[in-house]
């Protein structure tokens, strides 16, 4: 049951309603690996990061049964770095920088032990840098997940598509969706996106939930009605990360344990959004997630029979 | 378990961009009678007509149970009109014509036979008008619900919050949860709503679905994913009929309960868009309503234990 994440580690500067914080670690690699971490007790993940990434986290994902052999450092170069700031409503952000710096020239080194992982979750990257990993694993995956986003739509659709054809879950967001099959309606575009090659989609809808997709099942999850969504970064890489180790912990791909898996990943990014960055993902608990998940559960059980 | 409803019998032409209506028959009492049908046997209305009205429409009405005592006609006057136009994302409309006519100046009389209802559905109508009828109500109901609109918050606020603390159920969409308490998450909305008097509310968000809350408990109802809107008029007060219908038929208004008429209400909705104005609620059958009610049973639960 080994888990494989491919993902950028990185710094963020975030500006919310709330507040605003300086460079503060972030990155899919980063939510993604942590809210594993959580389901796991050991795993793997491939990244980049720069000579400046403070070695005190690599330490933390280290302690979280995090192995960053395949974690490459670059001496002398520079971190990524991305800087946004949200408006009020929260569903919409503006890229204020974006500072590829050692993702440019990112060769995805897949480090021998790695090559055999059985679950794999590619993170938002360049989607040829995600099927390079794929084509560097020797044995087939039981599942490999990817997210991506517009972004790759905009100016790789050939490349992205060609990705998407190798993999067995999308997990995009419900614009992605509509720009990748050019269709509004959301099943209409999850049929689409089924022809493409993956078993299962998963359309994630922010605050309105996810639904999860196989060409004969549906599912529909919620997302908890939150007082205060604190700092939406990440979300969407902690739902993942919930997902995809749910998944491998639990070592089983029937679409019945697909929508648990949707469950435990709904259950992470509503942690998630509670604090500024990684803040709140490091001080969870499973009782925390014990009892988010039976919140779920109260929240869309319903009995038929009176 | 004796079931009122009060709403506007009228006439609609509607524009989506699937297609046009000349005058067909529409109104928040239309709709919520005829999806309410479904559930109670016998059922009273209150509304007001002109005598450009068609008597087929009320034989209809009176053949599936709806008692057409209370519903005024008035000589010589014509019914209230109202025409709109849907964009493509069917979420957002633009009204083209109102004209009030008859309901400008409608006395809502309660016939004696009506007036020990138990179960009350006040549609959207002007606050004063909602007011009045349970005024003129001797006994106390079971439970009265209301829905209202926008309109009315901008132009009589007081005499809506006045209303709003003489009911048990108030049914708003998320737009008019956010106007009514100025918060814009619903959670905080929904608390605030409690706080004005009503026992529970419910937040309806359209192809997001709709959440019940009461001052401890809170539940999400999905909406089904569907391939195509054909057109949203009066999805909303077919959403209140399916609701206060098996509300009244059951007899019941614990949470389950009320849980279970969300989903009842839903379901009803789902059909209502799949046909211009009343056609498709004209058509459903109980077998109809069992099969999508069981789709959205699937569509959302899961079992946490493997």
């Amino acid at each position: 049951m080994s888990l494989l994440t491919v993902g950028s580690v990185a710094f963020d500067a975030i500006e919310t309603p709330f507040g605003k914080t300086d460079k503060i670690v972030g990155g899919a690699g980063t939510y993604i690996s942590l809210a594993s971490s959580f389901f796991v007790e050991n795993q793997n993940i491939i990244s980049v990061v720069g000579s400046d990434f403070p070695a005190a986290t690599l330490s933390e994902m280290n302690s979280r049964g995090i192995n960053t052999d395949g974690l490459q450092i670059k001496e002398g170069e520079k971190t990524f770095f991305w800087s946004g700031k949200y408006h009020n409503d929260m569903n919409n952000r503006d890229t204020l920088v974006t500072e590829l710096n050692v993702l440019e020239h990112f060769d995805p080194i897949v480090p021998k032990p790695y090559q055999t992982s059985e679950y794999i979750m590619l993170g938002n990257l360049s989607p040829s840098v995600q099927s390079t990993v794929i084509e560097r694993i020797t044995k087939r995956p039981k599942l490999i997940a990817m997210d991506t986003m517009n972004f790759w739509m905009d100016i790789a659709m050939d490349d992205l598509k060609k990705t998407i054809s190798m993999v067995d879950v999308l997990i995009v967001n419900d614009e992605e969706a509509r720009q990748l099959t050019g269709e509004y309606a959301l099943v209409t575009a999850a049929k689409n996106i089924l022809a493409m090659g993956p078993k299962y989609v998963i359309i994630k809808k922010g605050e309105h939930g996810a639904l999860l997709f196989s060409e004969s099942q549906m599912f529909f999850a919620p997302a908890l009605p939150l007082a205060e969504v604190f700092d939406p970064t990440g979300a969407g890489d902690t739902f993942a990360g919930g997902f995809m180790g749910y998944l491998a912990a639990t070592d089983d791909i029937t679409f019945d344990n697909l929508k648990r898996a949707v469950i435990y990943g709904s259950a992470m990014a509503s942690f998630c959004v509670e604090k500024f960055g990684t803040e709140r993902l490091l001080e969870v608990t499973q009782i925390d997630i014990d009892l988010r998940v039976k919140k779920f559960n109260d929240l869309s059980s319903f009995d038929l029979k009176k």
